[in-house]
């Protein structure tokens, strides 16, 4: 409903949130909004208590982003914004595809300012359907399907995506259940052993 | 602490509440605690309520369990009883070991009725750190140890926790996000592109 580049609705924010307006403020919005969304869930955040984590009148999160949903739709692009190194990786050697993705995305996930974000949005969309709709047309739109568009196997988009399977079920075992042994392997040991799954699904 | 042998403790249920004991009591409460866990979460689900929903006084809830956490786990043994079967699995052809694991584990996701208690576990898991280390523990002590004594390959315990990682991630991606294509894809060729991953996880 909402174009991203006229996202200004009906009424308008007190002048002094408009002054206080900017990319610095769109950005700011969006941290305490993960935040939240982080700390008390889909359902229990509102518009409102974004604003008030963020400093700003509430008029200015509407203003910049319309619904709770489109909120939540952009704090996950800032989230995955890591991941969006994926589709880039595949312009390496072919034959280190599945090192070089297990490699960044384990990488990710090992520093804690990075793993936070990843980890909201995944137990967001666990157990809030809202949320769960709003990262499966991110997941596909924005990373299988450029991922796939690389790839010459048959099937590239669900290869893609069982990778990701792959990688998604050891964020959980590894730092959210932190099931051992995993949970203490090297990340070098998980590499070697993940790595040939992930070319074989890339490359066949 | 509770011997699970001799779970009586402190107290003692009043005569009506011991006169309804029994296994068939027992399973009524898991069923009930399970259901109370799936729909208000780790942290609203409370003793009293569960035996509300069971029918029964709350003294036998803890006659029989103690506290929450012991409830939880006895529901979630319960509820991977399903899971118990893969180290049954181990014992055909060692060469469609993967195949028969993935069909399986398909299998008992595909199916409403053993879906949506796992769902319910993996939720709690997800969102509550109580729940999770109940999960971890049971995990690595009654599936991962079972199915790594029957490998010959090195590191066992981690790779079938690899394995069971793989497994996790389709759940995940396909019953809960519904993220396409994996969540319309057919099961038989999931299988066919999952069971080479388990294959060499678990062979080598």
């Amino acid at each position: 409903m909402t174009d991203a580049t006229a996202p200004r609705r009906r009424g308008r924010p007190p002048r002094t949130a408009e002054s206080a307006a900017g990319p610095a403020t769109r950005d700011r919005i969006l941290i305490a909004a993960r935040t939240e969304f982080a700390e008390r869930g889909y359902d229990k955040t509102s518009m409102r208590g974004i604003a008030r984590a963020a400093g700003v009148d509430a008029a200015l999160v509407h203003h910049y982003f319309g619904t709770k949903d489109e909120v939540f739709a952009a704090s996950i692009e800032m989230s995955f914004e890591p991941a969006m190194v994926v589709p880039r990786l595949l312009e390496g050697p072919p034959d280190q595809l599945g090192e070089r993705i297990a490699r960044v995305f384990l990488g990710v996930w090992e520093d804690e300012r990075t793993r936070a974000p990843l980890l909201a949005v995944v137990r967001s969309a666990l157990t809030h359907e809202g949320a769960a709709k709003v990262l499966r047309g991110f997941v596909l739109r924005h990373l299988l399907r450029r991922i796939a568009a690389e790839l010459s196997v048959p099937d590239p988009t669900l290869r893609a995506e069982l990778a990701a399977a792959q990688m998604i079920g050891i964020a959980i075992l590894r730092y959210v259940i932190e099931a051992e042994p995993l949970a203490s392997a090297e990340v070098e040991q998980v590499v070697s052993l993940v790595a040939p799954t992930l070319q074989t699904y890339l490359t066949g």
